[in-house]
């Protein structure tokens, strides 16, 4: 599995992934999964990808030449006009990968899927985030759901859904991620530290911090040792009832 | 989908359970999911039931028949001389309502199967919780795992895995109780109030606390308003970092 969760707030654009993949429980491993391109001053663009690890790194491979190559810059992530391009892009790609291992050779019925985020900025627009699925179509995050989940999303949500709140500072954004990741990670073995992260602050057109938290780095130690804590004296601090009242 | 929690504390046992049974999306009834039985001074015994209703109904009613015809009481809930003998009853019991209804008439693979959790105390043992699988076999909750979960576990986890404590008082349990069910009931429709509950003091020997929480009680409205404002604080007193400090 994976757990990947990408933002928008006010002040910009906020994406955590884990990096554990595995075939079977026996077969854990650490990859990224998290990609950024950037043309300074022009567009950022980053995308987290959950799902089949040979075809995501496929997607990822081929968006990435068709960028380098500069006389082939169109269409490519780097030339698309705007964020939307980009999102059937990347949806076109990944649907093509999908088609391509699933038609041919040995059949594995379903595993070849993958499910791709993509958020960013392009020069002269907002920042968004789109939601790609393997059918090669997607969704975008608007007011009412700034926020999307991939993966094991179940554990880490009811912290998101109550504590997200679009003019969260980076660092409580950050808080927010590290404890919804920490909630998963306490029950499903299959999502795994380190995680990567990126923030990205609107019109800024350049990659912004960016880097990988450890399980034991000590500010993730602080967060996950902390939040017990933290959560017992915020059950406290809720009414209590006699509970002869209640009958 | 359901939600059902039993937890086994030190000063004794509490069980809370939806009251949500769906066939499809659009169509949702009000059931109850906990029953109790009772021999005053000598045994109580409670069950949450999850799954296909029709199964767990004829499983409660099989049970029930055979505990009120006292010429009969052995083998019966009421007559066994164990908690384990119980489980073994009820187990026994759905099975063979699994089997029955799968082996003859319409199929509909898997769809009749049903988890049952049972716990209370018999005199002369202390009290035991277990969890009983549809194949007819069943786990004890111990030190390790004081608690079980049926249904629509994951929302509602983290909090009872960062929480829970055997030596909670009850209020605390039912505060720490509604607030894994509210957030469950706010990622999944097919979980809903109100809320059944029983609440017994270990060697009591007979029904505690019991009744049900409706959406709109002034507790639950005050528990669910709370959250969100406690959660936002446990976050603000988690440790912050530099960001750069990150990298």
């Amino acid at each position: 599995m994976t757990y990947c969760v990408g933002m928008v707030l006010d002040r910009g654009l906020v994406f955590m992934s884990d990096t554990r993949t595995n075939a079977g429980l026996d077969n854990i491993s650490t990859f990224k999964k998290l990609t950024t391109w950037e043309s300074p001053g022009d567009r950022v663009i980053t995308l987290l990808s959950a799902g089949n690890l040979a075809t995501t790194q496929s997607v990822i491979s081929l968006l990435d030449e068709r960028s380098k190559s500069p006389g082939d810059r169109t269409p490519s992530l780097l030339g698309v006009p705007s964020l939307f391009q980009a999102a059937r892009m990347v949806a076109d790609t990944l649907r093509e990968v999908i088609e391509r291992t699933g038609d041919s050779g040995q059949r594995a019925d379903g595993t070849f899927n993958a499910t791709i985020m993509l958020g960013g900025q392009i020069a002269g627009s907002p920042p968004r985030l789109f939601l790609i699925y393997p059918e090669g179509n997607f969704i975008e995050a608007g007011d009412d759901t700034p926020f999307f989940q991939m993966g094991e999303t179940k554990y880490g949500r009811p912290i998101l859904v109550r504590a997200f709140d679009p003019d969260l500072s980076f660092e409580a954004a950050m808080k927010l991620l590290l404890v919804s990741f920490d909630s998963t990670l306490k029950a499903n073995l299959t999502v795994g530290a380190p995680f990567d992260f990126h923030i990205y602050e609107t019109d800024s057109l350049t990659i912004g911090q960016t880097g990988r938290i450890e399980a034991d780095s000590p500010w993730f130690e602080a967060v996950s040792k902390g939040w017990g804590e933290a959560l017992k004296s915020a059950l406290d601090s809720l009414p209590d009832v006699k509970l002869s009242k209640l009958q």
